[in-house]
């Protein structure tokens, strides 16, 4: 836990003013992460702390973009507490081969790329030049607890 | 046909009062199944048994939350009925890696969790802790054929 | 450039009447293609040709199907330039594991699928049977840029 992405990754967390320590809770009958070879699969993370989603609604409808794109780093940071659990640290992701983002949109919103650069720009400021990866992002209609982002992803890791 | 998991998934399909056997139809121009090494792609699955897709309409807004499972345990079943075809036998599924479960949803409806749920418990009935698995569920403002659930998954077989 | 496939592209360029050629531009701080071992992850495309996104709206509402069949055959031809830039020929191309489709569409559009042929068809064209591949398509509320379509893919690829 003192290596250099895990140091990043806990002062991200306290630029964002939000806590990642602790069980990651999830809201089903599934796994948060599955391992298959050194491919890591995360699911659909929301904007959840503790037991709190602490951004709801539509983005372009009464949520702002800098909210959203808050609402899509808390993802990308949850995503990151679950390899970092998974693995031990950070220091053993690979690489990032994909991330999805799914962006609750009014109609006329349509910035869910620029939604998505928050969570983007999270992944490279904790893994660096590792944090790069391919990406989707889509306006859909409603999202789990009506969250404002779902984010979920695939890594690749060692150890 | 005789194992464990098909098994399962003959009591599967009796209790929910459909028949998976005979070829599983799609809708288009692509494959069912795609298989890279040990790795198997399952295209997405609406709730069509036969000819007919039998649960349409938005999830919130004339489909009840357990209707909306209904649809989501007949995809996780089709996809099933998939990897038997493609393996020879359910009991060569090794892990699920990912499934992702689109719920065409009303505006206010913010249980696309609870929806998906009704697709994991397929899972975990037939494959026992083999069918643990991550997910993914969003809401969606339609579906092919307007359908109330579109199901896809990454599972991994050997054989 | 004088394979089989990379002409094929060319001349499907043609009879679309748009070019491929140049780099692909993107909207956002990600990578186009990330690639791992012999998979390849391209990132979600939208109809741009140029700088210009050309098919916007919503499928259904004064975007009709064959509209938007274009939009996805035009996101497919940038996933192909894609692939050829990064392999340095699309022979090098071995499968297509999986396309995700996400069509913005009106409430009462059921025509995801039909719209996705339009991509299918492209890879069938471009690739032949090595084009193959499983699909999900379904209806989003918004797009990126407005766009009608947007398409995302997994490769296998050497070289």
């Amino acid at each position: 836990m003192s290596s250099s992405c895990d140091y990043r990754f806990r002062q991200a967390a306290q630029a964002l003013g939000f806590s990642f320590d602790g069980p990651i809770q999830i809201g089903g009958n599934y796994a948060p992460v599955i391992q298959h070879g050194n491919q890591l699969y995360v699911s659909g993370q929301i904007p959840r702390v503790g037991d709190r989603v602490v951004i709801t609604g539509s983005a372009g409808d009464g949520v702002d973009l800098s909210q959203a794109q808050m609402a899509a780093k808390i993802c990308a940071m949850r995503a990151l507490a679950l390899l970092q659990q998974t693995l031990g640290s950070l220091d053993k992701v690979q690489a990032i081969l994909k991330i999805n983002v799914y962006v609750q949109s009014a109609r006329e919103f349509t910035q869910q790329s620029e939604v998505a650069d928050g969570a983007s720009e999270i992944l490279y400021t904790v893994l660096g030049p590792l944090g790069a990866h391919t990406r989707t992002s889509v306006g859909v209609y409603q999202l789990p607890k009506n969250a404002t982002v779902e984010l979920d992803l695939i890594a690749v890791g060692h150890g």
